[in-house]
This record gives structure tokens, C-alpha cells and sequence, in this order.
């Protein structure tokens, strides 16, 4: 029998993935569940709902929420938290190279780095210098990642992928969705998400 | 030195607010924290946000969402649930009545018992036919109270009441506020609350 799986949904630009992406691989080995990263983009399912930018801008009150919560749950975990101007930050090619990434075995890796580089040290991860010094960083060579990254075959993967996250009604990040389909809304649905992956096997 | 204080924000047609009212008296009792009730009005507070109705009727991904996750909510509490038919229900003069005895002593018993006639039951709260049978069920004279309720005192409490709720930025409920003024939005953020009141007293 297959180990029981958890996809994980995320969006770079999305505040309450950054702590999602720091915090699940421990509690996913813990409960024996294999962690699927799926990076997309909301961007294009905010514009579907009517949204031009995030709904934190959108709404002030919740927005001015959000930051703080944030910051109390950064807190909490002990993870640095600075909040990222502007908001919210290009996620496009930070999500191409981290599909290249998860098809090889850096992608987990680049992908808490890109979270904490825009959300602990102040960087600007739209900028292809940022991304390739966070490659660097993690020991791999920019240059011809970011040529894969920028061509058609990952654009065409991350088109389908947005696509997906649409037809399984993903309308927010993070999101956990376990092998049987059962969807899971929000960094703190994390736990609650293992427990029903881990149960359905 | 006063015991540490809550102020729990909620409106009966809001669905985390069925889970949140439910469960929020031991775990307060035990933390030692004295809850304020705090009925409102979340209508007005969605109108000045451009909603003509609740964000879940507005965007249909996120409510089958909702009613999925609160489903398997109320299955993990054990406590019955049924989709209320129309959603919202009208909660306007269920609060005017949960004023009444909230100043009285059976406020928290009456708004349980609104919650399980709307979530539970299958009840149309909006009825005041409905709402006299929930208090004579709780053993109070309904009409009375109904008449009260109708009164200019109530309407012009329950005005200042969801006035206060903006003026904190309550956008949405349950909402819980410290004496110190540090907002928790949502039924999931009810143990961080309370820690959070005990450790400021």
C-alpha cells in the first residue's frame, strides 16, 4: 500500500504560506504523510473572483488583521518576520524555478528560501538577481535554471497547474488537499489536513 | 486585581459562530477568563465593505468550502449541524433579544439555544413565533422580553454596539478582543485568545 499523500498548495506571494511552508515538513514525517509541494499562482483566481490584487488590500481592516496575526504567529514559531513592500511580491519566477526545482531535489529547499528571503530578510523575489543568489545559496547554478525556468514546457506546467488548483475549487493558499480530494483551507487547517491524509490510507 | 476579561464578538447568522458559541464556555472557565458577550450586527459592517450579503453567497468556491469545513467542524465537536435554508438567516431581532437577557441572566443560555435552532434544528430564527419558543424552552415569558427587545433602549444599544465593532476594525466573526485590545478573528483562534487574556491580566 502507498504511503498517504498531502497536496500542498501555496502561492509565494501568500503571507500565511510562508509560515504553512517553514512548519509542515516535520509534522508530515511525524504522521508518515508524503508531502506533494504544488507552487501556483492566485493571482489569476483572484481575477476569476473579481479580485485586481490581494483581498488584504482589497480590505484594510482585514488586511491591518492579517499583518498582525502574522506577526504573532511568526512569533510563536520563532521564525523573523518583516513585512514584504510591496505587497504583494511577483510570484511568477520564483514559482517556474521552483517547478524545476521539485522535478529535481532542490525544490523544498529553494522554496523555504524564497519565503524567507521575502518574508524575514526584506528581498525583492520578483527580481531574477534575488532568485539566483537564493540558488546560489542552496548550492545550485542559476544560469541554466532560470533558462528552463523561463521556458515553454514550465509555462505550459504551470498553466496547468493554476488550471488544477481552479477545478478543485483551491480559492485561497495555503491549501491541503489529501488523495481522496478532501480540501483543507489555511495554515492552520495543517494538522487537522495530516490527520485526515493519514486516515484515509 | 480583576479577573482577565474576553469580549466575544459574534452574529447568530454567522456559521463559525455556531462552533465558537457552542464550545467557548469551559475552555474560558478553565483558562479564567471572564467572558463578555457581545452580540452585533454583521450586515452593516459587510455593507461598508461593498458585500450586499455574506462573502460566502459571494463567491461560491469559498462557501462550498465553508459548509464543507464546517461540517467536519461540528463532527469533530460532536455537535449536530444542518444547513440553515435561507443563508444568512435574518439575526437581528435574535440579538435584540440576546441584549435583553445578556443584561438579565440567561443571555448565554438563550444565544446557545438560537445557534442549535438555526444549525441544529433547521429553525428560521428570523421568526418570532421561533424565537418565544426558544425562550420559553430556556424558561422565560416571551412576551415581555419580545417587547423590550422592540424597544428604543435596545435598538439604540445594539446601534453603538455594531458602531464599537467597527471602531475596533471587527470585520468579521467570531472576534475575540483582549481588555488590551489584541483582536483574534475566527472560531479557530479561540485558545490563542484565551491564553492570550490569561498571560495579559
Amino acid at each position: 500500500m502507498a504511503a498517504p499523500a498531502l497536496d500542498f498548495w501555496f502561492d509565494f506571494a501568500s503571507t500565511y504560506s510562508y509560515p504553512a511552508c517553514m512548519r509542515i515538513g516535520p509534522p508530515a514525517d511525524q504522521a508518515g504523510v508524503v508531502l506533494r509541494w504544488r507552487p501556483f499562482l492566485l493571482g489569476p483566481i483572484f481575477k476569476a473572483q473579481g479580485f485586481d490584487t490581494s483581498p488584504f488590500n482589497l480590505h484594510p481592516d482585514k488586511g491591518r488583521y492579517m499583518w498582525r496575526d502574522l506577526e504573532r504567529l511568526t512569533g510563536d514559531l520563532g521564525l523573523a518576520f518583516r513585512r514584504p513592500h510591496p505587497f504583494p511580491q511577483p510570484s511568477l519566477l520564483a514559482t517556474r524555478v521552483a517547478m524545476v526545482g521539485l522535478a529535481a531535489d532542490w525544490g523544498a529547499a529553494f522554496c523555504r528560501e524564497v519565503f524567507r528571503a521575502q518574508f524575514a530578510r526584506g528581498m525583492q523575489i520578483g527580481d531574477a538577481a534575488v532568485v539566483g543568489e537564493i540558488l546560489r545559496e542552496i548550492g545550485v547554478a542559476p544560469d541554466p535554471v532560470l533558462a528552463r525556468a523561463g521556458g515553454e514546457v514550465v509555462k505550459d506546467l504551470l498553466r496547468a497547474r493554476t488550471q488544477e488548483a481552479r477545478s478543485i475549487g483551491v480559492f485561497g493558499a495555503p491549501t491541503f488537499v489529501t488523495t481522496g480530494g478532501e480540501v483543507f483551507w489555511g495554515n492552520d487547517r495543517l494538522e487537522q489536513a495530516l490527520a485526515w491524509a493519514a486516515r484515509e490510507n
